[in-house]
């Protein structure tokens, strides 16, 4: 049996200490959320975590899913736990008032969600993906449909889906064949298949609202002639009763390496009655509404994913006795010592440790972001703000589910032979992890979206106000002795990161190949600085805190511990990294295909 | 549907051209392991492998063992393999011929058991846990057990197994509770659990010999008190006939995350009959023996996964067409081009195979020096080689089996959400794969015994004699301009090796924590350069047979470009993992075990 609890104290120290939202509050217009509402919040939601959603984690592995007759079974407790989830109000934590929302920060619901997913991944599909299909929805309908849709979807009464990948068209979504023929009454006909849609179809909600992707009939070839269309499971009358069942119907459904709680669905449109919003042929731009959300969605999975597997990781390692400590015994009456006392366990635990601290205040940092560039009076913040998102995004995506996935298999190795055995319940971290590396776009492609498209984006504008943001950071704790074991590695790392922006720029243009080439390398050099840079402010937190004589003396001294561990460990790869970067494509694209 | 073919020419590459074992040959006594010849059994073992091991590996997985009132019955059709096995004699291709073997060179058998293990990990761990029992018993029984034992178990007749672990003793071997009572007829009766024992039960052949790790009554405590005992799961007359069931049974078998097919067992022994081999107190000396041979073999396992993985993502690659080749398009007649012309995913399938060719020459090198350790008539020559291999054993067994995973990980990748779906067969190979990183000693024992035992024999006489030969190697080809590419990185590397090798000799005598927090490190940088030295001596064989105008010239091309993709792509960790591992073991000890 695995435990979750939820890292309240570490949140609240992101929140509450490290952004200091307080002092954005007001000016953002969030009056509810003052840190006692916050903490509170934080300690709530961790609840319902570790005593409803976690325990069914496993369980959920074990019996999967199943389909009989086009209807989709969740495993045991599912529904029940979801409808806690609707019940409690948490699907509406960040949504507007207007719609039934709870109107709480961003800043607050995305480190909620590290909750939620890390306590069980399967189960939290459910609620994500009909948050990212709300903002989808809030973002380019009609007021009508809004107000017709919405009310039902701030607390997952219906849920949502986005439904983009066909069997042929995956990441090129301009290959995509499903067609969308319009009525006569301003509606369409949607025909086609799509494939790999998670949640497509159960019975935790009342309605499915499928967002999907479609071309009309005299759509221009490839992604310029994509548009979206809601097409509900059952089909919605003007007073928001549900009618007849619309023509759409999951065929069947995929045995995974993991997420096996979590439905993934061939959903079969025929003739399915649905509706457009946005614009006619700029349905891409509407769906990265949700995609942008949902891939820091699916960033915040490998850090919960990270911080369960630590949890189980140190349970373990604090009880099993197995070898002699070789700094002297600790436990002398025993035949053997924790596997705690031993160099190499700590080096697993604090790999996983250390990047998940960083990680979480970069995620806070970045929903933080979130809230600026929605409620910020000013327009050059709203507008900075975005700018960072811009360039965040495809970092937390690749980075955190790399990391995510490491820190699972980390947590089997620290386990050893039990590990490797169902029973234990960590290699399910590892299975149901590594879907995150490749959903939302596969990190190959976030790599490739940072390098190609957000590089270069407004002339280059977002990633040199960043690395300005970072230099002025490590300015300003610059004659600090004591900020030295953090700001000396990451001034040497962020020139590296600024070399290696630099090497694109002279290479790609003429050779994009490069840009392919060094692109995942360039993400992973990037997530290291950005994480560090998290670390440099919060050992600045840290070392205030201890000066003010705070009685949390040693919350704070071994905050600074795992970051001085951050910058030993991870941090030096940023020579290696920028070595790979400047090989360029050369090699790799001289040999000729058949040779492979 | 999977598939796999075997290496072939590049298996007679590494031994017949880069090895040119036909040198050794008549030295090391060989008569019979021409070069045709031993292209020959690769080619047999290659069909072997890819005709009738392979295509029971995904049924094997998703059917897995099954348990009825004590007996293991495994998947379809691996009896019917194991028979083809055992009848063809591959079972016996190195063992000598006094006992039935084909007295082949390991230099051909390592290699061939590449083919096997990537065909069908689960299924090959059946024969080669016997071949790891038949040489302990070679080496430390008396004449007459050799006599009946060793016929029987040359071809698989009767299996072998490995019982070390219960369940409270793992790497603590020290701790275990088995107890043999020794009796008046010079037996002993066997009495103790015993968990993870892989092939413990099963019906493939017609008796399993289980090798026991057990204590006798009056035995020291800890590692000093171990006997090795031979249990038979039937036990044997005089005259090798078979008599009654022995005292050991399966309670239970466990439901791991991969190698589904491979029967993990619990096994009780109740008083069972036993007879120790080796000297009383002496067993684990002689379970190295078998341990050492072993950890070669599951390094091995980590070569072979990522050859399958590799296969099957190039079929993949070429065939699944998605977005536009950025150096200008290759199928100008369909909507998109086939994913192997995206930089990114050459990075991915060089990454693998760089890494596949090299280990597979250090594997073949490798297991020359078994040959030689064996049979070399000179002294030296045999301690030389004796040597080698006690360095090498953890970083095959380390380096090998992490990029094993990691290159099957890397297949999901490049497969996208359908290498995360059963069906595709891809996700069953970093299943699979996970274990390897684990069993016989985890990868973190590994670099332990690298650092903590192997760097220090002798006065370091193994390691100062590796880095006097990698030096000479690259001095030998130092004013080659062609060679520049591969000498200048690796100078560098090699120069990282010893920094870091320096840096404990230095560090880790004073506070032996130093060792155990670099360890890690240490070994993968071993790997890399181990590695790496192959790729020099690799690259001047194909640089040679180019100049002797070789009509088999894109092979030897394509090499040296494969060759040099690993030089950019690996040997560059070198300076961050020397960095890694000079920072030491003080922050990571210095957090108190509570403040995990």
């Amino acid at each position: 049996m695995t435990i979750y609890n939820a890292p309240a104290r570490d949140l609240s120290f992101v929140v509450n200490e490290l952004l200091n939202f307080e002092q954005h509050r007001e000016e953002l217009g969030f009056e509810d959320a003052d840190p006692a509402t916050i903490s509170a919040i934080f300690e709530e939601a961790g609840k319902l975590a570790s005593d409803v959603f976690h325990p069914i984690n496993q369980s959920g592995d074990e019996q999967g899913c199943r389909l009989e007759d086009g209807e989709v079974f969740t495993p045991d407790g599912f529904k029940e736990a979801f409808k806690q989830y609707t019940d409690s109000g948490w699907g509406g934590l960040n949504a507007p008032e207007e719609y039934g929302g709870q109107g709480m920060p961003h800043t607050v619901s995305f480190l909620v969600s590290e909750l939620f997913t890390g306590a069980n991944h399967s189960f939290y599909m459910y609620p994500s993906l009909t948050h990212g299909a709300f903002g989808a929805i809030a973002t380019w309908a009609d007021e009508e449909t809004k107000q017709l849709y919405l009310p039902k979807m701030v607390n997952c009464e219906w849920t949502g889906t986005m439904n983009l990948t066909e069997s042929h068209a995956g990441t090129d979504l301009g290959m995509i064949r499903t067609k969308a023929i319009p009525q006569d009454n301003g509606k369409y006909r949607i025909t086609g298949n799509k494939i790999f849609i998670s949640c497509g179809e159960h019975q935790m909600g009342e309605n499915i609202v499928h967002l999907v992707l479609a071309k009309l009939p005299d759509a221009p070839e490839g992604s310029r002639g994509i548009s979206m269309f809601i097409v509900p499971k059952f089909l919605v009358g003007d007073d928001g009763t549900l009618g007849a069942r619309n023509g759409v119907r999951c065929s069947s459904i995929e045995h995974k390496m993991g997420i096996n709680a979590s439905a993934t669905c061939v959903l079969d449109f025929e003739d399915a009655e649905g509706f457009m919003i946005g614009k006619p042929n700029e349905g891409l731009k509407a769906m990265f509404t949700m995609m942008n959300s949902a891939r820091l969605g699916v960033g915040i999975e490998g850090l919960g994913t990270a911080e369960v597997s630590y949890q189980n990781a140190v349970v373990y390692a604090k009880d099993r006795i197995q070898g002699k400590a070789v700094d002297g015994r600790k436990l002398p009456e025993k035949p053997a010592d924790p596997i705690i006392h031993h160099p190499d366990v700590r080096r697993m635990l604090l790999g996983m440790r250390s990047f998940i601290e960083g990680a979480r205040a970069l995620a806070g940092y970045t929903a933080l972001q979130i809230d600026i560039s929605h409620c910020h009076p000013d327009e050059q913040a709203r507008q900075n703000a975005e700018d960072f998102l811009g360039l965040m995004t495809p970092v937390v995506k690749g980075f955190f589910t790399d990391e995510g996935t490491a820190a699972a298999n980390t947590a089997v190795q620290v386990y050893g032979g039990h590990g490797y055995i169902k029973e234990h319940g960590v290699e399910q971290f590892a299975r149901d992890a590594r879907i995150s590396q490749i959903y939302e776009g596969t990190n190959g492609i976030q790599a490739m979206d940072l390098v190609g498209r957000k590089l270069g984006l407004n002339g280059g504008r977002a990633v040199m106000a960043y690395f300005q943001e970072v230099g002025a950071l490590l300015k300003s704790a610059g004659d600090d002795e004591a900020m030295q074991p953090y700001t000396q590695p990451m001034a040497a790392a962020l020139a590296s990161l600024q070399k290696a922006t630099q090497w694109f720029m002279q290479n790609a243009m003429q050779d994009p190949t490069n840009a392919g080439a060094g692109a995942v390398d360039f993400l992973r050099l990037f997530g290291i600085v950005a994480v560090g840079a998290m670390w440099v402010r919060m050992a600045q937190t840290c070392q205030k805190a201890l000066a003010d004589g705070s009685s949390d003396k040693a919350f704070y001294e071994t905050k600074l511990s795992v970051g001085r561990f951050y910058m030993e460990h991870f941090v030096p790869e940023h020579t290696s990294l920028l070595a790979r970067i400047e090989t360029g494509s050369e090699t790799m694209m001289g040999i000729a295909a058949e040779a492979f």
